[in-house]
């Protein structure tokens, strides 16, 4: 097969035709830096051909699964001024696009922060295992900014009901409640019973022929439809008017600043 | 801002950011006249481009949202012709469109009787809030007529598997059933309790950024895609014919005359 | 009105506006043959213009609904080649369209097997009742070959994240389990409480009026939108490939030797 990438923020390994990506910047809560994203995207496409990879299992170092966005690529292209934004933001949902199409089985293993751009990775999972205690939520509108990228796979997850509700008041949630949105799968107790439910369901999907898998999630994104890219965007754009505007200035400083933003009476 | 509009059959109150709405037509459970379609309407125009009134709250007076169309439009309608069922109709979907679009986070308190129209209400709001004992449906084939404007909303808030039953056996349900079937978002035992859940919601939603909300929303609507003004003027059509047809002349006077309709074996 | 055909692998019995089918080929757990594939549209095209038939109540014989399809049309198609496999599989969809669009109300009575494109047939149901021990399951990748007409329909009933997991593990799942998911809307304990259910949606659907329950299930659907038949076609073009690929002529051959196919690791 293709070589894998040499990865600075993930570790991969591959056995068993299962490939093992493990979100590693544990110090941030494995916050989605701009080289997170162009590494993750770069191991999708080492395997996408490979249907000798027949499932990957994304995961996250030191008890999260990721925080969202970070903060210090913010900062970096706010130097650079609404363009960078905008980039930054429609590579983010580039990754996913990638990720809803992959023809691998893509099980996401949920624990700890599921914020903004993490919680819109379960949300392109075929198979989403969540701790109970896992903390999901949409804190974009909070921070004066917008869930630009991720709001139209959450939508495409869980409805329309229940994405207005928690995009427009940054509600947390747990992992039961995950389940009973429909957003993730399965919700465990502990860590063994996490690991449990991956054995069960990678032994599944090995159960079910590789090509035919491939060919039956091309054919459900067709009838399913997706977020289109001149709609994701727009969405880029929206969100570097927001991160550039009034609100997104106010907010993020307030957010360093660790203090409430103003409209936040 | 805009002075808000005089209203006959509204409470408007003010305060905090917050516009409470009360439909006050209490001797007939709110049922939803010509004018107060056109009154909610004037409401929503009033307030859409005011960022500083972050929240709608609706509700009913007297222990009901709102028991569906009012049965003294229908008559007068009905000396009319066809073409001002027509209409009558078509308005109400209107009211249905602009409530989905408007900018604030819109919030149903739902008590009492939500049927028809009531319901259609309750399925544009970003925030649904339903005591135990509400009683929900879509009665209207059993009245020889269609949840015209009503229906395309509800399928976008439910799925089409639970609209379908819905509409079809005119069943009845209440708030822990709307609460499963997702069409609310919280279920409460009493009105303290209401009161309580409405006042969290409302403190989250001023966390949030106002214009950051708003464009939020304007994405997630975009994303879902919307019933079509076409779709929407070809059900007022198809309501009309029902409505003038022979299903729909005996199913009004035998509601009217406390009896069965002659299909109801 | 017309007369209803005369059918090998159907019961049918008429009686108070309503017409109960039962697909009535118990030894092979009514596997769905080309044959009741053809007795089934010639039924719906029988009744479809018949308002005094107000309800279709469809179930299967000596305790399962529907296993799926059959394996001796299946191999008589691969005597055939390609194209007869691409015809089969396609007129089933056609099966499936039909029944979705059919303006009686269409009750699915679902226990013991309901696998495959007995699935598919419960998903364009009206109102689904099952017994809590029916077997649920999308069993097609595990042998190699994809639930092409069928995966669209799921897709409508439950949603992309379900709908990609049960595709993509060949899970199986009971009733209590398709209760959760949606894809039924009652759930009983034992046959009494299936024909008490059946009974209570039935008397629902005789309190609505006939041409009004058939212009608001239009409606519905209209606004849906529906899987599009070239959708279908494409996916009975991708169905022929998988059955006569690599992977499909193992699955199958393992099936019948009743051993795991090569991919089962």
């Amino acid at each position: 097969m293709n070589r894998l990438p040499e990865c600075q923020t993930l570790l991969l390994e591959l056995h068993g035709g299962v490939l093992h990506v493990t979100l590693n910047r544990p110090d941030s809560r494995n916050a989605m830096s701009l080289q997170m994203v162009s590494e993750l995207r770069a191991v999708l496409a080492a395997v996408r051909d490979e249907r000798d990879v027949r499932a990957l299992v994304l995961s996250g170092a030191g008890g999260h699964f990721c925080a969202g966005g970070d903060i210090k690529d913010m900062a970096s292209a706010r130097a650079q001024g609404g363009e960078a934004y905008r980039e930054l933001n429609r590579a983010f949902g580039a990754l996913l696009e990638e990720a809803q199409r992959t023809p691998q089985v893509l099980i996401s293993v949920l624990q700890g922060a599921v914020l903004g751009g993490g919680l819109g990775l379960a949300c392109v999972s075929d198979v989403a295992i969540a701790d109970h205690q896992a903390q999901f939520g949409l804190p974009e509108t909070s921070l004066g900014v917008i869930p630009a990228q991720i709001a139209p796979f959450v939508l495409q997850r869980i409805g329309l009901s229940e994405t207005r509700r928690l995009a427009l008041t940054a509600a947390r949630f747990d992992g039961d409640q995950a389940r009973q949105l429909g957003l993730v799968h399965f919700v465990e107790r502990d860590a063994q019973a996490l690991a449990e439910r991956l054995d069960e369901v990678l032994q599944q999907v090995l159960r079910c022929a590789p090509q035919a898998n491939a060919v039956t999630k091309q054919l459900l994104l067709v009838s399913a439809g997706q977020p289109s890219s001149e709609l994701l965007d727009q969405a880029a754009q929206w969100f570097s008017e927001a991160v550039t505007g009034e609100e997104g200035i106010e907010g993020t400083l307030a957010f360093m600043q660790k203090r409430k933003p103003r409209w936040a009476t």
